[in-house]
């Protein structure tokens, strides 16, 4: 699946940077991404005259006069249809916050480069300077006709999903706020096997979600979906429910269809006699909430670098343990998701990715541990590689049967 | 300079396509183009997870947070340095005409494969679903932050004057509509190798120009520029003149400063006596036009595929003979000029390509010819691999020479 590495910019780069150079240049994560982490190259010939002549004027004239009279040619005939672009507007990059649209581009072409290794997805970085609704909108509805589809990415809450939402109603190409979506497959991936893992079915569980950012909502409606038992989100005031006067938009919606139990007070008043908390806050659960949890409970700390509970701690109290780190067991991470979702919506030209698509990417991605299933082994490693093509079949296959696929 | 050449797409989609099939789809140019031309890479591993943590999180935030603080590292740590956005509307594709986003991606991704491959600049194709000026300013100016340049490619004139005027006025990088300054770099190119070869100057000559697009209006400046004793412009409806009152705002620009015989009438009647033909227009010229031209006249009758002249015909009367195509001697093709000029102006991190850049350019280019000058052969081919670097070389000593290199 991988390509073979080349850095065209290596040499030429060498003792010519811009003398505005980081006191750790000498870090290896500085070295590996000096020139940037990326290219371009042509999968076609450009020998000779005759080959240019094929490939460009005046052989790809014919090519051109065949898509404007079947649009739908684009697909086969131009790489839209294995290319993402990776938009952000520097919002929210990772634990960075809103650091701009040109700090955000190493972390989009980390992306861009993971959708190749890990899918064969061709992806480019777009790092937009604007962060109106409104203007990103309309931008990426613009760019739209060059891409087969728009992978969302560090987004601040709550324009993210308003934005996703829009974008979806506008285009007819899968749009994809990984923030929120990844996260959630992966999610309940972790959490099916867990469940397996104790007998118990999804629908037996209570749940309580640290943060009700993207990442937190996103994991709330999935787990809804699949048939939680209960969930509730904490935001930073404590649980969200109904009788809250201070919700935004989304956390109101979040409220209507969470928390059936009606549970008020603080996260870590929800957490006593709970039996999974998913943490994606950046905050902190103290000890005697994770011991007030119900016998054989799963913590999933997932805040990077710091889980909301350290693994040695919620180990004492926790059946299952995973985090978002890879340097512990059971890493919840996005790239077990994203590469193959979209190879699986491209590889179909599905016009949009489903809540069901998203389901089976979980349930696939669920069934690569199969009977090697443990405590310390709910989710695979990103390296396993019957990761992508097991959740690029489920999308294709879940693609067709929910009538959104072109082919 | 060329990379590996893979199609990750070509087997997978065997068979699998649109099922809407142009009837010659065992077509040369249609086989060539299944699965698009172009792909992204890696240019570092991502092998296990100490790679995933350099390239991804957490190493990457580092380099985010530097170039957060120092904004100009974003050319040392990314691809921007290195990459150019190929942004067009699709409203005047090579000879089509306005055939809109979806279509125009053949030829944007062979202009993009022919930056790689003569330039080494990898560049990306964005294919915008708007024509309105002001929309796409906007949106190029929104997506700069992630490119190096901007190539504009078969935008309609008089719109590609104005959208080329307000983003460089906008944006600190380059911007270049190929369809002019491309052409009028490679044409000055021709135009000196042939002056050269009859031992005339630049000066001495009276040049006419069939077309005022985005060629012509940019050959006539360029040849201006270089010193042309007299330059005319001629479109539909005859010779362009201040005594004209039909004249767009850009064709009224042209008149001031070209002309300077003051001649009226028609294209025929502008060239009896003249020394240069340059023809950018698709229509005709009449033989006898061309006989009544001077004594050892030069016609570059560029119109693809059909020269205004046949170069038959051409030579019953003229020195040298030029044309757009790669059949015949002396082709006048931007792919001489555009890799080298982003490539050069991409290396000293120019802010802009200015008149001395592209003029630099065209004395590289005609400068590769050398001793080797001959009647049918003002101009090197595509394929001379001393081209790319001496148009490098000399656009990024002409960028610092004149201040707009930042490195």
């Amino acid at each position: 699946m991988a390509a073979e590495i080349v850095n065209p910019r290596s040499d030429s780069d060498t003792g010519q940077d811009s003398g505005a150079e980081p006191l750790d240049s000498f870090d290896p994560a500085f070295a590996l991404h000096r020139g940037g982490k990326m290219a371009v190259q042509a999968t076609v010939p450009i020998r000779d005259k005759d080959d240019l002549s094929l490939a460009y004027t005046p052989g790809v004239a014919k090519v051109c006069s065949a898509i404007a009279e079947q649009p739908e040619l684009v697909h086969d005939y131009t790489w839209k249809s294995s290319v993402v672009a990776v938009v952000t507007d520097g919002t929210a990059v990772l634990g960075l916050g809103d650091i701009g649209p040109e700090a955000s581009l190493p972390v989009m072409e980390g992306k861009a480069i993971l959708f190749k290794q890990f899918g064969g997805v061709d992806a480019v970085p777009i790092a937009l300077d604007c962060t109106d609704v409104d203007e990103i909108v309309e931008t990426v509805v613009r760019l739209a006709p060059s891409f087969g589809g728009v992978n969302l990415e560090d987004i601040s809450a709550p324009r993210c999903f308003e934005i996703e939402k829009r974008l979806q109603e506008r285009l007819d190409i899968p749009i994809f706020h990984d923030d929120q979506h990844g996260t959630a497959v992966v999610t309940l991936a972790a959490l099916r096997n867990a469940a397996r893992l104790s007998g118990r079915e999804i629908g037996q569980l209570r749940a309580v979600i640290s943060g009700a950012g993207a990442a937190g909502v996103a994991i709330a409606k999935m787990l809804v979906e699949a048939g939680i038992g209960d969930v509730a989100l904490a935001d930073r005031k404590g649980v969200i429910s109904t009788d809250r006067a201070d919700l935004t938009d989304v956390k109101r919606e979040v409220a209507s269809f969470t928390n059936k139990a009606g549970l008020t007070g603080s996260l870590e008043d929800a957490l006593a006699g709970a039996d999974v908390f998913i943490g994606v806050s950046g905050g902190t659960v103290a000890e005697e909430a994770v011991a007030s949890m119900a016998e054989g409970a799963f913590v999933f700390a997932m805040a990077n670098p710091n889980p909301e509970v350290h693994p040695d701690v919620a180990h004492k109290y926790a059946a299952v343990v995973a985090t978002g780190r890879s340097d512990f067991p059971n890493q919840i991470n996005n790239v077990l998701a994203f590469p193959g979702i979209f190879a699986g919506a491209l590889q179909v030209r599905a016009s949009r990715i489903t809540e069901g698509m998203k389901i089976a990417a979980a349930e696939a991605l669920a069934s690569v541990v199969g009977d090697d299933l443990a405590a310390d082994y709910v989710i695979p490693s990103p390296f396993d590689e019957r990761v992508a093509p097991a959740v690029t079949a489920a999308v294709a296959a879940a693609a067709r049967a929910e009538g959104v696929a072109r082919r």
